[in-house]
């Protein structure tokens, strides 16, 4: 039985596999100069996995063989799964455009985007003062001039070997500074950017909805995180701008939504109104370092807060003043009073083999960054105070969990779920999960009941428990999992960002309300499911 | 009981009625030179139904008997419900200014609609060398010059006879190819916009609402579906720019929200995003045929790609191209296991009586001019890949939509509901929907059903099973019922909307994801259902 | 019996406490010219309660010993909370900076505000002809020159006497026009801005959350409560800006969200969407009585219509013409068929105690006002068409609201809580509510039940049953309660708004759709309750 309540907490996607070298010791790079450096994939066990071009026929990652992608994987991870197209089916083009004429044949055949690059500073490296200094340390870097960068910089010289263009086959051999910094983000851990596409292609249930023939269903998932290799994501193809880049907008469609309403919260604060009342007149040429506060920028952008580094640098390393990071896991700064006192429950596998400790000395630091950074425009101590009191809103938020995840646990305890856990569909990929992992991995206990009851264990808490949200199979998720999946992964984490962000309605109405509210429909159907199993049992239906 | 299937699963706004042909039968409007032109109604039945003034006593349609408008219809259809002003109220007014001082008297009583008419072409005709053209071709056809387009235009040049505006017998008089155009809606069928008051006014529950006192509960509804007959939706009176109609924005009043997220995902696409960071220096005065892609518009609009009707020509025919349409009836490429296989079950109403097509021919070529628009920015292969996405994702909702309604089907044939269908409220107009409708529209069983159980028939699924969000009586619908009209009509809907305009939140987080939790809660709702029954007989209190 | 009917339907925020007056005896600041004048806290009573100085230590109103504020208070609530930092801590600024040179100084610690202030008219007060004449007047008001409004001018001379600026000590001392105007909202009664701190920290549930030490969770409603006694919630910090209070946006992050979804109502009106295509371009200096309907502004802003006191004037009072108000309180025009009909119970506590009267004089001039604005741009009749069926809407959601009390009432009354009223955690600070208030306030009846059950009652309904949405504690609130609660105050209110500002979709898809949804569940949920019960008492578990 207590092992049971150990998987009925374990949380978040697996994160890592392959080479069984932790998080910590891949932080680094550690790539000689003379090896060909790649930036999304430094680890040689990483690189293999994606750069080895199989097609469409088999997936990544430790569950590689349960699932066969979609065709759109071709471009959401060309690395992997790009298949050229064959170039002799435009036998009308070949006859018209010689094989250098990539403009003039794609004005022809896909204009807006010829337009956008003519719009560019791709098209015109010399376009002004700045950037005929920047294309010189580019011509430098490369050894040769630059009269324009043309398709083939990024798409290669070749049609029939045309490649999709990467961080590392394209826009990190000119621009390895933001390249570097953006690879940077592993030293700080998951989640990040330059691990997404791990973090998609990863997590059990994206593979389970994979199996049963469910992957199109996925798309918006891939969106978003197909940006762990590439730049499009921030600075739209074929505009590739950097001004752009430093909108807020930019970071919108994929930072909005029930997890992370980033972009809902700074919209709606003062900060984010007064950006949409002024922000088009402001000069997003410049780099973030010459921006003026108050001047330049009348309030601060999501760019000027979360790439600052201290010490008057910004860096496109938006995950390094992170404490919080994405709320998903519990504090060591909170009593717990049910199994999220034990958590992760011996789990090893990065980044899920921790609690957050929000207090640690490198917190700290990160801390007086941010100190440092609201100063510009706040009393110091006004942005202190209101650090703390996000901390000690997160605090109380993860107090109501305990208390919600207590019912949940006494809940499955009592057997009171029916249909109940050994006869409903299993966890995903519960039938393979043990296997593809490892005791090593998952620790011992949990290893044994994954292996044991082939997965059909009942998974509620961070993080794994939030597979209530991304899968339904017959009799799984129960109402009161959902309920409980609801509170900590929307509202707990909507109300975190209003906090963060000072919008208010998404502290309190879209945050901790409707999150207590799911608090109290977790008890009342804790009861009712006490309540019908009384009445079975008394009945002797049960 | 099979009867009672039948009837359960039956769905759609009943669409035609009055004169008994066919949708297709109508489609073109077959109207002789000679005759008063009429867009919106083009069939004598349907103009005899609206443009009968009858005031605000009688409704419209087959259940025109049952219920009486509200005053506001005077304004939301005009031609059938308007009530003219008694003019000798306002004597002030009379002593101070002559019958053709309109624009004297109105800058006193409504000043700033003059302003805009003043701000607008109408008063302008020759502001600039293309509306001197324009203008040019409008006298010809109405053989008299046009110095300005005065109120008396639109209004009539009588106060005591004033006219409201309408396509017919305003807009249509000098814009008769784009009224032509707009009218040409029609002959790809509901839903569209120019039959969107008939849709309005012609469903049970709008009915049943209105018998209850309910009507002006329903201006929300009105609103939207008031622009059959009227061309200020998205032209804005009284400056009727065509440059405003060319803005996304024109779109958003009417196309969001739960069903039809198409600003919300559009705005936060990379499109969309685009189109905020810059579209405020697009210039909209273009016609659509002049805009060039990546140079004038650097990302698309609404207009831009729902407007394109091929071979580089737009229409204002924005329904042209659609495939999977609102995405409301079931595609025939699905097996159903449920009663969904047998849809639309003998029922004879247009656009009722068939399930979709995605592969017919027609809608082969629809995909093909959707890829000739689409490669103006992408490779036609990535656009090619991303419609098939799109009809794999909402294939897959079909099933799981199936998946729900077979459960919910069980449900009712066992007799789970509690109030039973017999106890409780009967269907919107239950009672006169058979007689109303009658044996040949409705299909022999459906009729049988309804005839004989008086409307106390549990209707689930597309489409009139969305009559559970519309319509609360006692005991009707239950929680099940209502889960699964939230399934199929909300989530579905938002997410086949994030699919189409590549927004990954409205695909995933406020699509998909919430459409299988609804079905997590209807299983869940289901199985207490079974319990609380059994443990009623086992306890003989049932 | 009846008397727990009685309470468990009483409702809205105790709103007044202190020295026992009502708030119509208090409407008018009878201040003599020779006292000091205060625009916030004009009574002696308020004044005292709030500027006595008490920092940290102790909350404010009627259960101030219940709390203990945290410490961003001392930034909400500076008049009787800001604590003076100790500046002897700035070792380093002090010798290098003399005690005048805040500019300076300030520069270097916080450049972002020093540079908003540049920006400002305070910092060039004769920056153009308007603002050189209007400070002429203020000149002329002080008794001396004014080169540059100086920080020392809000913040007093003296760092370590620093003074947090109130509308008193601060604003109101230059603008006594603008401060007397945001003053005369106490007129009009409760909902206002300027007693919105006053109804933040005296509703039970807030005060019951502190006791709990989750004051840090309720930043939310502080950010848009702490409005009461400063002006920068509309004129940002340090611009003070006139043009940036009458973009609607300054209105945005406060009048937004479930509960009254101003903002998003008039986004996405076709009102909003005009502001959003043009009003970039409006001239925003103008003062409103300067501005032409239809010339400078094409549609109209919050501030236009909200702010108009009728005969072409406008006053900083938004209250002024609220006939609904927030749609919180029933009218007297419905025929109730639950204890609505006995509301306000007895209770005598301003604004509690009394219906709405939508149709009483005052209500009837209020509604000639709007006349006489919106026929600026509509009809007359057409807008008093619409400003009637708003009526009908609300009265028609006030039945459905009406209908679900009965149920609710009746599953209280039949004892189908479970758990018990009696064994569940009682009503927010239920135990000392009584004494707090006494008699007198909460009238006989209600007084005696809180008093004798130590507020283990069920209060549902208008308007402190809305503590069903502020606060979870064990059994508190059920399932029922909680549908009861969003049904009133999110979605009645959402479709209020929507009705009013013309968004068809708030009016029906977020409004009156799912209001008569919760409905559908409330009818299923008692259902359920009452089923359960009679197997428990057959089976003799009861």
């Amino acid at each position: 039985m207590r092992a049971l309540f150990i998987i009925v907490t374990f949380g978040v996607s697996f994160l890592l596999w392959g080479n069984g070298t932790s998080m910590a010791q891949q932080a680094a790079p550690a790539v000689s100069p003379a090896e060909k450096k790649t930036y999304a994939y430094p680890s040689e066990g990483l690189h293999k996995m994606y750069e080895e071009h199989v097609g469409l026929e088999k997936g990544s990652g430790p569950f590689s063989d349960a699932y066969k992608p979609i065709p759109l994987y071709m471009y959401f991870a060309p690395s992997r799964h790009y298949i050229r197209p064959d170039i002799k089916m435009f036998t009308d083009l070949l006859q018209k455009f010689k094989p250098e004429q990539c403009v003039e044949c794609h004005t022809e055949v896909t204009p807006g985007i010829v337009a956008s690059w003519k719009s560019s500073t791709h098209a015109q490296p010399r376009r002004n003062d700045y950037f005929t200094g920047k294309t010189a340390e580019i011509e430098k870097l490369l050894g040769r001039e630059l009269k324009e960068v043309l398709c083939s910089e990024c798409h290669g010289k070749n049609h029939d070997e045309l490649q999709m263009p990467t961080v590392d086959n394209a826009c990190g051999q000119c621009h390895p500074k933001q390249a570097e910094e953006y690879a940077g983000e592993r030293e700080h851990g998951r989640p990040n950017h330059v691990q997404s596409w791990e973090a998609n292609v990863i997590v059990p249930w994206y593979i389970e909805n994979y199996r049963k023939g469910e992957g199109a269903s996925q798309v918006g998932c891939d969106q978003c995180h197909m940006e762990m290799a590439k730049c499009d994501g921030c600075h739209t193809r074929h505009s590739f701008s950097a001004a752009e880049g430093r909108h807020p907008e930019a970071c919108a469609s994929c930072h909005m939504g029930p997890d992370h309403p980033d972009w809902e919260s700074y919209e709606h604060s003062k900060m984010g109104i007064i950006y949409h009342l002024e922000g088009h007149d402001w000069d997003f040429s410049k780099t973030l370092e010459e921006v003026k506060p108050g001047e330049d920028y009348h309030s601060p952008t999501c760019q000027y807060c979360h790439m600052y580094k201290g010490g008057g640098k910004w860096v496109i390393d938006p995950v390094s003043k992170g404490i919080w990071r994405m709320g998903t896991l519990p504090p060591k700064e909170v009593e717990y009073q049910s199994s999220l006192k034990d958590f992760p429950y011996g789990i090893n596998l990065p980044p899920l083999n921790k609690k957050l400790e929000i207090y640690s000395p490198e917190n700290i630091k990160k801390r007086e960054t941010w100190l440092e950074l609201c100063s510009k425009c706040h009393s110091s101590r006004f942005a202190r105070l209101w650090l703390e009191n996000l901390d000690q809103y997160m605090f109380q938020t993860w107090k109501r969990q305990d208390e919600a995840q207590k019912i949940v646990e006494q809940v499955v305890a009592e057997g009171l779920l029916d249909p109940s856990v050994e006869e409903r569909h299993c966890y995903p990929v519960g039938d393979v999960l043990a296997d593809a992992l490892g005791p090593d991995k998952l620790g011992p206990a949990i290893y044994k009941a994954f292996k044991e009851k082939k997965g059909h264990v009942a998974v509620i808490g961070p993080i794994l428990g939030v597979s209530s949200l991304f899968f339904t199979a017959p009799g799984n998720p129960s109402a009161i999992e959902k309920h409980y999946a609801e509170m900590w992964f929307f509202y707990k984490l909507k109300g975190y960002k209003g906090t963060a962000h000072a919008q208010q309605d998404y502290s309190w109405w879209y945050g901790w309300a409707p999150m207590i509210g799911q608090l109290a429909l977790i008890q009342d159907e804790a009861n009712k499911l006490r309540r019908l199993r009384a009445l079975e049992v008394k009945t002797k239906l049960k």
